[in-house]
């Protein structure tokens, strides 16, 4: 897996221009509310309205895409979800068989959606590790490459074209960005973010889990560190380290990171539900947090976009966190 | 409020032009579950995404925009909410007073946005009667005029832009409109659909839940029929009679109606959510649910246009929806 950092924004431009036609330019959503609370204009990119729910649908295309047409017949994935699903969607429009390795935890939905996207799904353990053997294992059978969720610079460039979009719509409507928050997971996202930002003079932030903090601590260390991932209701930032073309990527442009907890991660979770209308899943919800979190710049309105990065939840936790009771349960979370 | 039926597709047009800017083009969402349910493409038109939080934006810039041009300074406003927040919203950024009179069972949230557009809140008992009585007193003392609901051509006019907008985009993207389906309260939205499918050879149904029934009654009968309204989820379909204007515009236009019971609307909002990512309001998603139940028409797949009016719902609905044992309470519901 050892590359060198050779990805640049054009990368993400290339990607943008392929992408176009084959994903949804989702809308971006605004709120005065939300702008009150942030004490700051909120330009919140949609990419739960994305296909497959989830920006991870671009990374997908992109990386399956450029296999097709190197000739692959087959590709393989294993994720907690989302880039399973993208990854089956995104085969079966190219026409590639899909293997895909969930934990025999996943959700009864993620399951079923990768199904019906005509994918194959092994079950494997609870943990990376265990999906990453038996999805190698998998590929060492077939002679199928392995589609990483994040360390892989096609992956790393088409979700970069999210940002990128953000980017170009604020623009547009005379309001450029002055920051750029997006929720890490293995850190795709947040890379591909850098490379869309770079030489624009927008400061990116990450945005962590408390307790899910391998990227803070990454940071802080000089060097990827490993964490036990602490329960969070953002199931999809809990990879237990930051990916390692991620990192060479972000060690140098990221602003930083913040942390928010459960209790914050639910309150954005519904703000985002009343104010704008769209279901976003808790990962989702995290960049929102996190953007709320941010130190004002002085008397300054800055322009904060937000990449609202998926909304595959279960109905049973949307009722939980609509519920009347809902934010102490959010507390219990985080106290958990 | 006798008046001609004078009301032509070219007024929906004019007011098209002159809303692009003021509102949101709204997104068209789509989703493969949703038609594999319905046995035809359906096309969502996602007015949750509107400013205020529902397509009654558009018929209140409108009107008030043309009381605005006229020299009045204030208007005055009844409706159980949508309506009467979008107006309190559109004479704020006309700088005009707005007086809005809501029940006084009102949902906080709509109690809570009006104030926060500007307007001066006056409850008025819970029935449509008390409400018009005391609209029409304060427009007596204060000189401002009322904008009905749905008895107004500017409102009208201004709803039938959502319509206009679906078919312009189906036709756009190569799949024009065979079928389009509005929900029904006192019928300025489908009145105004009807004029601006007017020619075009699209089918217009409008969706009323069981026993608020008062178009289809009044269709059948060639008068105008009042019910007493059913307890529905769906309140804002609850007015006793269809609107003057609206009934004569759509007597002669409109294909049918198709009536839903709560648990269909349970159903099309859960739709909505966990497959489009959005929030319907239950009365936007009654729209959906009559899609739903549209008979095929033969081995055609045809494209049928949705108009998801509103997403204003409060949290502790939302979570009864999409609690686990939502579908007994909606059937529950249902049979109240």
């Amino acid at each position: 897996m050892t590359r060198t950092v050779g990805q640049v924004r054009a990368d993400v431009e290339e990607a943008s221009r392929w992408l176009a036609g084959r994903v949804v330019r989702t809308p971006v959503l605004r709120s005065p509310v939300i702008d009150g609370l942030a004490g700051a204009r909120v330009l919140l990119k949609a990419e739960n309205l994305q296909h497959g729910g989830s920006y991870k649908m671009r990374g997908a295309l992109r990386a399956v895409g450029r296999l097709a047409a190197a000739g692959h017949t087959g590709v393989i994935a294993q994720s907690t979800g989302n880039h399973a699903v993208a990854v089956a969607l995104a085969a079966g429009q190219h026409g590639l068989a899909a293997t895909v390795v969930l934990p025999v935890d996943a959700a009864s939905t993620k399951v079923d959606r990768a199904r019906a996207a005509g994918a194959r799904v092994v079950f494997a353990g609870t943990s990376v590790e265990e999906r990453v053997a038996v999805a190698n294992g998998l590929s060492d059978e077939s002679g199928h490459p392995v589609v990483d969720a994040y360390d892989h610079p096609d992956v790393i460039a088409g979700q970069g074209t999210a940002s990128l979009e953000l980017i170009e719509d604020a623009e547009r409507v005379g309001t450029p960005l002055d920051v750029l928050v997006v929720p890490v997971g293995g850190g795709g996202g947040v890379a591909g973010a850098c490379l869309a930002a770079a030489g624009s003079g927008i400061e990116v932030y990450g945005v962590e889990p408390v307790g899910c903090d391998s990227l803070a601590r990454s940071l802080a260390a000089g060097v990827r560190v490993p964490v036990a991932p602490a329960p969070t209701i953002a199931d999809g930032l809990r990879p237990s380290c930051v990916g390692e073309l991620p990192f060479a990527i972000v060690r140098d442009t990221l602003r930083g990171v913040v942390r928010v907890d459960d209790d914050e991660i639910a309150a954005a979770f519904r703000l985002i539900l009343t104010e704008l209308k769209v279901l976003a899943e808790p990962s989702g919800a995290a960049g929102l947090a996190g953007a709320l979190r941010l130190p004002p710049d002085g008397d300054r309105q800055r322009t904060v976009g937000v990449v609202l990065t998926g909304g595959n939840v279960e109905a049973a936790l949307v009722a939980r966190l609509m519920a009347p009771r809902s934010a102490d349960l959010a507390a219990e979370g985080a106290a958990a």
